[in-house]
């Protein structure tokens, strides 16, 4: 079942601005990584330490910043007096229960998103990527290992549209690379609803129904993170920062084209739960009511038959049929006759 | 059932812009057909290949192409460069599992529309249609064969207001056919409903749940593609280009006023179907409840008869009742009396 | 049942502003009737030919057309060049299936509206009713010949200020006739809203059920119906056309308020049949309990004594207990103490 | 069970502006009383005729005139005269079903609220109140006798802000009095829902679903007067009329929360009713179910020794069983033996 | 159950700023606590008298005065009096069925709020706090002795920025308290949550539902407090009034994402608990069906054989099948094999 309830209590009484790691550790040991590149150049290394990502003196290369894994709050505190970020946001990028935002905070922009994949058991897992934005470099930040921005390091290695423009299409291209995230992983809560609806109309189980509540939280983790998204997404390509350049805002309002339909495949899986849910409990006790209708019909119609079995194996001294020559066949002939009249008046009613 | 699941995963990883054809190969073979055109003119002929189609010089016709097929993405891209569209509009011509939307280009206005059509089973299928708008020309581009055009191509033959009015005026009419696709659809919808509540209040099956389920699904198919199809044409209609001129104007606002009709019918039909689901799950109920109350009334009657039946073929040797004169008789008549006395009691409890 | 299903597969494929009847026809013939009127003065007639309502030569007078029948297409085509309207307003005319709304065309206002009203059988039928507001006219078109408008015509040859004020006055009231009607109509379901709140409460059928699903049907067309009106008076009060007067806003803001009472009390009567709904669905389950409840408790406490009979009905040759002298009465004292014991258990249970 | 369902009929066809009352009589005679008051002074008395009530010449003074039944409409249109109303705002007066709202017809503000009350049945009723507030003088029209504005009476009698402030601060005092009952009566019905509660955890029975439908009712009647409500004193308090005095709208955004508060509250409970109506439901179904359950298994025990008491009852010849010695408590251990294994049985699944 | 009906009759008849503290007592004495304070001082005591708390003589000191318990007017009005505040402040501080708002007057703001923290017993009770902010000095008032801004005076005590910047600031600082304390009861809430959904997984019983019940009534109350406590922060951090610095403003963007973040929880939590309650109903039915069906399924098989043993237990002195050597082996045969073949059709239904 998807992980929907969070807990930060770490964070109460502590004073804003506190850098403490809220959430799972989910990477061995923290990553950074650094590619500096312009249109003829890229020189990508593995940095330790923080004094290595200063700024590049350089002014002519971008600079990509990634840092996977945030369990040592040391590293950040570094990160923000040597780039001077306010420390409101890096307490944001620590404590991963954060909800998508964007904030401008003048010479860069802080955006936090949302990334959920599904893990080996197929559980959906959030993951919580920040980014920032500067004039002339993009920082980003990792929970886990997994190499999810492998589709952009190809792109940058393989020249093209992004060693050509500046850091506000690199962000652009990470962003993208979430949001189709989404739609791999809607597609598999997709073919999962297919075959549920297959064994839903061929039959059901209460197994069914387990999952159908399954589905349906993955709609609503994906839901929570989707709809800040398209907000976040929504003020990018508005271009309310100067940061962003009018050939990058193109993108992004196809960027935020392809969320409106991440919300809207969410909304029509969420109807279509609904109507699974509907049919599931119609068809069981459709399957009950059936069952439950053959049964008591033959139960009703022995019911009067052991009747009158039971009035002639009565012991009185006194009772005249008992001594008839065809006593026994007549008494077989009307119970027959009895089960007839009533299995006709059952079809007749439809009963049967 | 209609298929509400959509499938782009081919697309992960790949830099904006790629051209890649998703969704299935709904047409045989390409075709392009070219309309050239003024109040006096009309020649119309079908072209292979690309150069063919370069705008046209003689500046006083107006040109429509109609692309039939996507799945070859060579095509696109030189129609995209020789008429210089963006990438990303080429991207998503291709990309057939778009939601329907607007952008302006300035140069030109780039639409993508929903068509849902019944195919041969009766099930609705989505085909995407997409038009480019230039100043003196309209490119459509369809998924499959079926002449949806057709009607708009016969006008463009027998002259009229179409030949005398603009490209605007064009696209126009192009968009007023999709949307009367959208009431022949709604009004095979709403035939099958009225079958069906027939149905219902007649002999309401298993079946007829299944065909409430499926006839909801189709309306969540076709609100997915009014809803924005309604944006669209709202913000054509308010004039946000330049291309649409002002006598064009008046016939999209009637337009608009339609789209708005085709929302409301489907949210009648929403509702309908919501009531005929309670309908139908309290009708099962009540046959069934009448079923079992029936039933369970004529063992509850019988019941006590067999006990006293049974009492009499006990075998204790001092039972005076045995040897009675008119013992048998006797317990006849109290059997008789006291199923008499039952069912009137049931009957007066309003049971029967 | 309401009619909510629309037919107008006609128009598909015509070119926009094509006139077709869409819909039934519900007038025998057409009757024009015109009446010109000042404060002083008032001539009323009826015209077959429409050369003969052609505007008024005398301008002090003000005209009002009133049409009954649209089956005939040229009569609007005449009339709509004499007065020169735009063709999709004469399309709209004739299309009964429109969904309420108002066109300002800067001479003259187009406004669509809806009367629904029981027919004889007492279902409610929807009527379209089209207004042309001009600056000195009025022209006003009927499906039926039933005459709504009769008590406007009654004020009028009383004289007052209908005849003092202009043509937006007119306008105003023949709307006002209209909401008017919407009144009278939800008057009628609200009674058969109580009549049916005391049958359900006394002794609820399947019946009650239909007639509930029927008046929620009722509240979806009135609803379709004043929510669009809605808007088509509020925007007539905001004066956004020229051609209403300050002293007219006045009554369309009263007027304005009465739609908004009459979509409350529409929404009220959905929030009551949804609560009814609920009661009976629960007294039905209710009923069927209690029933089945009685039943299994007789044949529950049956069945023990039943065994016992049976046992003493066996046939074996060593049963000690057939030849005591009192086993007879002991085991009917048996029986009862059984029978004692399990109804003053089921009462302490409360399941009797 | 609160009225909801409203009458006006007599309206339709009647020309805007025509007096008829519209409602029950609920007072026995009209009475008008008029208070003229300034700091210093205070002049209460009961007048008769309506040219008493002229506006004061002494224009120190401040005017509230208090009107009690609303029967005559002669008495409406004298007042209308003499202080120069519009026909619109006393046909309002009269109409009782009149939704609340705000009229703003520049010299004076015309107010329409409604107070709910419960009446000596305990049952929720709507009592329509109007108010006109002029430059320096405030006319209020109740439908009943009770004295809803005795509080403020007392107030202005025992001196005070109220006898100090203008014409508004008095409307105010109205409006507070009013929303204070909406308080009085939210009370009464937030006790019947806790006893509700009580019983509903304790025993539900059908006269529980009655009462919460019966509340639920309550509910529909107050939201519908209490939306309105907000709007109005919203418009107040936004100051759209120069008749409300800076010092005045602070108390009027204070009495704005008051009513956000009663519309919270009314909401809530609709929340807790729903709530209630699913435990009544799933507690009845599982009292039934368990009565049920425990009822089956009873006769389900009974029904294999019931049997095998049959088999032994068979008169055949050859029954070796029937002629051994320990036959028949042979048989009895095999019963106790069967049941106790059924009862292990069911207890183990848990049925039991 | 958390209280969600609210009293407040007292007031009612009362003139608006009648001081009368609604509400329960909820501390034993009121206690005020004074702080004053700059960056380089603290001073901290405890008055008994309202003389002593007037504003600072000192203009370069911030004062913080919170206050416990409201039971005695008197304070309240002294208090008033001293600081020049409006009467409807000090009745809405006393009266704590208060919904929670922010109200700008100029000199200062005045806040209401709600803390919701579980008691002893685990119910969630809310707590109304106020705050005035004014330019040099926060005053707060509670109604509990918890001393719930304990981590503010201790970041007071230690230093840090919270000494450096103003008394907005200050009043931050002890919102955010507030907000935190939010984040720790819905961490409550979510820790019965997975309790409760584990419970409903492996044996649901009416107590489980009883639960959910109770967890729904804890999200109505939370959002009935959350939702404007969202539009307070809202306000403040749109800097709607001077009070506010620039750099405090940062500050407060953060904290409306918080509350935007607990609203989230709220709504997911309330999605949670709905299909929480589907599976309940549902597994509870399911549970009951398939008693019923094994149950039922016994008594039919063993019917048909009561019959048959029935059957030759008749006393008709000419049954031929009496005498037969081999009957009896027989009838047990024909026994076994209805059984036998009864299974067998139960099982390839899927009945058993």
């Amino acid at each position: 079942m998807p992980r929907l309830i969070q807990r930060r209590s770490l964070k109460t009484g502590q004073p804003p601005g506190t850098l403490i790691h809220v959430g799972e550790r989910k990477a061995e040991e923290i990553t950074i990584s650094v590619a500096l590149y312009d249109a003829t150049l890229l020189e990508e290394r593995r940095v330790e330490q923080i004094s290595e990502c200063l700024p590049p003196v350089d002014e002519t290369l971008l600079t990509w910043i990634n840092v996977v894994g945030l369990h040592d709050p040391a590293i950040l505190e570094d990160m923000g007096q040597c780039f001077g970020f306010h420390p409101l946001v890096l307490e944001d990028i620590l404590n991963t229960e954060q909800r998508p935002k964007m904030e401008d905070f003048g010479d860069y922009v802080f955006i936090v998103l949302k990334m959920i994949t599904p893990n080996e058991e197929g559980e959906l897992e959030p993951e919580q990527v920040s980014l920032i934005l500067g004039p002339r470099y993009v920082i980003s930040f990792q929970e886990r290992q997994a190499d999810d921005f492998q589709p952009v390091r190809q792109r940058l290695q393989s020249g093209g549209r992004l060693r050509r423009m500046g850091a506000d299409y690199l962000a652009y291209s990470l962003l993208d690379t979430i949001v189709d995230g989404y739609f791999d992983t809607l597609e598999g809560v997709g073919e999962q609803m297919e075959l549920l609806e297959e064994e839903l109309l061929a039959q059901p189980t209460p197994a069914t129904l387990q999952q159908i509540h399954h589905l349906k939280q993955s709609t609503i983790l994906l839901r929570r993170s989707v709809w800040p998204l398209r907000e976040v997404i929504g003020a990018l390509e508005r271009g309310e920062t100067p940061l962003i350049q009018d050939a990058t805002q193109l993108y992004l309002r196809d960027l935020y084209d392809h969320t409106i339909q991440v919300m809207d495949t969410i909304e029509t899986y969420r109807d279509m739960l609904s109507g699974m849910l509907d049919i599931y409990l119609s068809s069981i006790s459709n399957t009950m009511n059936s069952v439950m209708k053959v049964l008591t019909i033959i139960g009703t119609i022995f019911i009067p038959l052991t009747f009158v079995a039971g009035v002639y194996g009565m012991n009185f001294q006194y009772m005249p049929e008992l001594s008839w020559r065809w006593a026994y066949p007549l008494v077989w002939l009307i119970m027959l006759a009895v089960a007839t009249v009533m299995v006709i008046y059952f079809r007749r009613k439809r009963w049967l």
